[in-house]
C-alpha cells in the first residue's frame, strides 16, 4: 500500500494567508472497515471559501480544526469498496480533502457520490457542473431571478462561479457582462464563454474609474450583479444598479485578509430599492439535483466551456491556493493528484 | 373667499435643510371647475422623505420643483364639490401640500379619498392608517415575513413607522423591541406602544457601545430590522442580526443631509446570509387594501394608541419639519390647519 500525503493546517494566519500555515505529512492507509470505501483522487478542488475556514473567528462555517487534513472537494476513483454501492473504477466526487486518497464511508448521507463522466469530464465535477456551478446557479435563479433582456453582471468572471454564471445568464437571454482582471482573462471571456462584455478592473484605480467603465459596458444599467469580491468593485456596480436590481453576495474575497471592507454608499439600497442577499449554496441542498442537471447539459452540450488552472502534484495545493485569492489562477483552479 | 396662504419651496439646502429654504405665500382660491373638489385641511403630515424631495439630485423620487407648494399628505373636509363622489362635508384623505386648502380633481386615481371617522380619528390617517402605518406593515409583512416567536426591532420607534411597525410586530407574536432617542421615547415605546423593550441610542457614542445594549435587549439575537435612520445605528444592528436575518430598509435619515454614511461590515451580509431590502411604498399599490385594514383595526381596538405631535398653524410647517429631521418630534408629526 502507497502512502498517503496529506497537507494539515498547521497554524493560522494573521492577517494574509501564507504557505507556512501548511505542513505536508505522510500517513499509512488504514485497512478498511465494513461499509467504508478507499479513494484515491485524481483532483483537489481549491476554492476561495477555505480561506474563511483558516480562520478561527465565528463565521458562518465551522472554522478548519488545526493538525487535521484541510477541506475539499474531490474527485477520483475507487480503489476498494467494502459498501455495496461503490464498485472498484467507480468514478467519483466527494469531500476528500487535501490528500492522495481518502477512505470514506459509504452510507454518510453526499459524503460519496458517483458521477458519469461520458459526456462531462471528471475534473468539471469539482467546477461547472459541482459547488461553484450550483453556487452560481442559486445566486442567478434563486436570488436575482432575472428576466431576458436584463443584464447581468458578475465579478472574477473566468473563475469557475464566474464563468458558469455567465452560461446560465446567457441562456436565460440576459445581456451578460463579466468583471475580470487583466486583457487576457477579458479576451477569454468574450471568445470562449459568450459574455457579452467584460471589464479589465486592473485598469481603475478607484470606484469611480470602474463605475464609468461599467456604464460603458451596461449603458442601460445593471439589473442582476453576482458578487465575488466586494471592496472597490461592489462600490463600483452598486452606483450603476437599477432601480428594483438585485445583488447575489456569494463573497467578498477582497476582504478576507484584513479589515472588514465598508461599503461606501448604502443610502443607494433604499434609493434604488436594491435587494442584496448573501447566501452558501450548501444550505440549500433541496435545488442542487436541479442546478446539477442544468449544468451538466450546458457542458456536455459545449455551451460552457469553462477554463481550468491545474496545479501537479499534492505539495503545490498550498501556492496554488495562496495564488488563487490573489487572483493569479485563469478559471476554475484544480490540483491534479495522478 | 379666504385666501390661501401655502408655503413653497424657494431655495434647495446646501447641506443641512434650513427654514430659509421655504417661503409662505397667499393666493386666492381659484374657482371649481367641472370635476374639481375644494378640500379645507385640517392636517398637514410631515414626514422624513420630504427632505430627499428638497434636493435636485437625481433620486428615487421626483425632486420637488422651487416655487412651487411643497408636496405632503393631508386630511379635511370637502367645501366646495363640483365632482359626484364627493359631497360637503365629506371628510377626505389626499396629497394637498403645505396649504390650507385645495383644488383637486376628484377624478385622478388615488387623489382623493373619503374616510371613516367613526372609530378612526381623522388624523390617524396621515398616521398609524396611512402611508406610515402601510410603510410599517410592507416592510415587517412582505420583506421581513416574521415568524412567531422571532425577534423584530426597528429604529425610530415612537415615530409614526415605529409605533405601527411594534404593533404589527406583537400582533404577530414576536419579541419587539425598539431603538428610540431619550428615556421618554423609550419610557412611551414600552408603557403605550407595546414594546417589550427599548434602546436609548443617545446613551452611545458608537456603534460597539450601541450593538452591547442591543445584545442585552435581543439575547437571541435579532431576526429581523426595520431601518429608519442608516449609518451607526444600522452598524450596530448588522452586528446582532442572526443568520437569514432579514433588513427592511425604509430611511436613511441620518445620511439625508451630508456625505453619505458608509455601512462598516458589509461582509456580514455574505456570513450571516442576511436579505437588506429597501422598498417605497408608494410603489406598492396593491397592498395598501389589505394592510389600511389591518392598522384600522389595530387603531379602533386600541391596540395602536399611535402619539402624535401636534404644531399649530401653516407658518409653524418648516421649523416644525426641521425638528422631525433632528428627532425632536414624538410620534407622527402633523401641522394642524384649522
Amino acid at each position: 500500500m502507497p502512502v498517503n500525503q496529506q497537507i494539515l493546517l498547521d497554524n493560522r494566519p494573521a492577517g494574509e494567508a501564507l504557505a507556512s500555515n501548511f505542513k505536508l505529512v505522510s500517513s499509512p492507509i488504514p485497512e478498511l472497515a465494513d461499509g467504508q470505501v478507499l479513494v484515491r483522487h485524481h483532483y483537489l478542488s481549491l476554492d476561495p471559501y477555505m480561506r474563511g475556514r483558516m480562520n478561527d473567528s465565528k463565521s458562518y462555517a465551522e472554522a478548519q480544526p488545526l493538525g487535521q487534513v484541510m477541506i475539499g472537494g474531490t474527485v477520483g476513483e475507487v480503489l476498494q469498496s467494502r459498501h455495496a454501492k461503490f464498485a472498484v473504477g467507480d468514478q467519483v466526487v466527494g469531500m476528500g480533502g487535501w490528500q492522495q486518497y481518502s477512505v470514506v464511508c459509504g452510507t454518510d448521507l453526499g459524503a460519496l457520490r458517483k458521477v458519469d463522466t461520458s459526456q462531462v469530464p471528471l475534473s468539471a465535477y469539482l467546477g461547472a457542473v459541482g459547488m461553484p456551478g450550483v453556487t452560481a446557479w442559486y445566486g442567478l435563479v434563486k436570488i436575482i431571478a432575472p428576466k431576458a433582456g436584463e443584464t447581468m453582471l458578475v465579478s472574477a468572471a473566468t473563475g469557475a462561479v464566474g464563468s458558469a454564471f455567465g452560461a446560465l445568464s446567457k441562456a436565460r437571454g440576459c445581456r451578460t457582462v463579466g468583471i475580470a482582471g487583466g486583457p487576457d482573462k477579458c479576451q477569454y471571456a468574450l471568445d470562449e464563454l459568450g459574455f457579452d462584455a467584460c471589464i479589465d478592473y486592473k485598469l481603475h484605480a478607484n470606484a469611480a474609474s470602474l463605475s464609468k467603465a461599467i456604464k460603458a459596458a451596461c449603458p442601460g444599467g445593471v439589473d442582476g450583479y453576482f458578487e465575488n469580491v466586494g471592496g472597490m468593485v461592489l462600490d463600483a456596480v452598486m452606483s450603476r444598479m437599477n432601480a428594483f436590481g438585485r445583488i447575489a453576495v456569494c463573497g467578498m474575497i477582497a476582504g478576507y485578509n484584513g479589515a472588514p471592507l465598508p461599503l461606501s454608499q448604502p443610502a443607494l439600497i433604499l434609493v434604488r430599492r436594491l435587494k442584496v442577499q448573501g447566501f452558501i449554496v450548501s444550505e440549500h441542498l433541496e435545488i442542487w439535483p436541479e442546478a446539477l442537471r442544468e449544468l451538466g447539459t450546458l457542458v456536455a452540450t459545449g455551451k460552457l466551456r469553462a477554463r481550468e488552472s491545474v496545479a501537479q502534484g499534492i505539495e503545490s495545493a498550498p501556492e496554488a491556493f495562496l495564488g488563487l485569492l490573489q487572483g493569479k489562477n485563469f478559471g476554475k483552479q484544480l490540483v491534479k493528484l495522478v
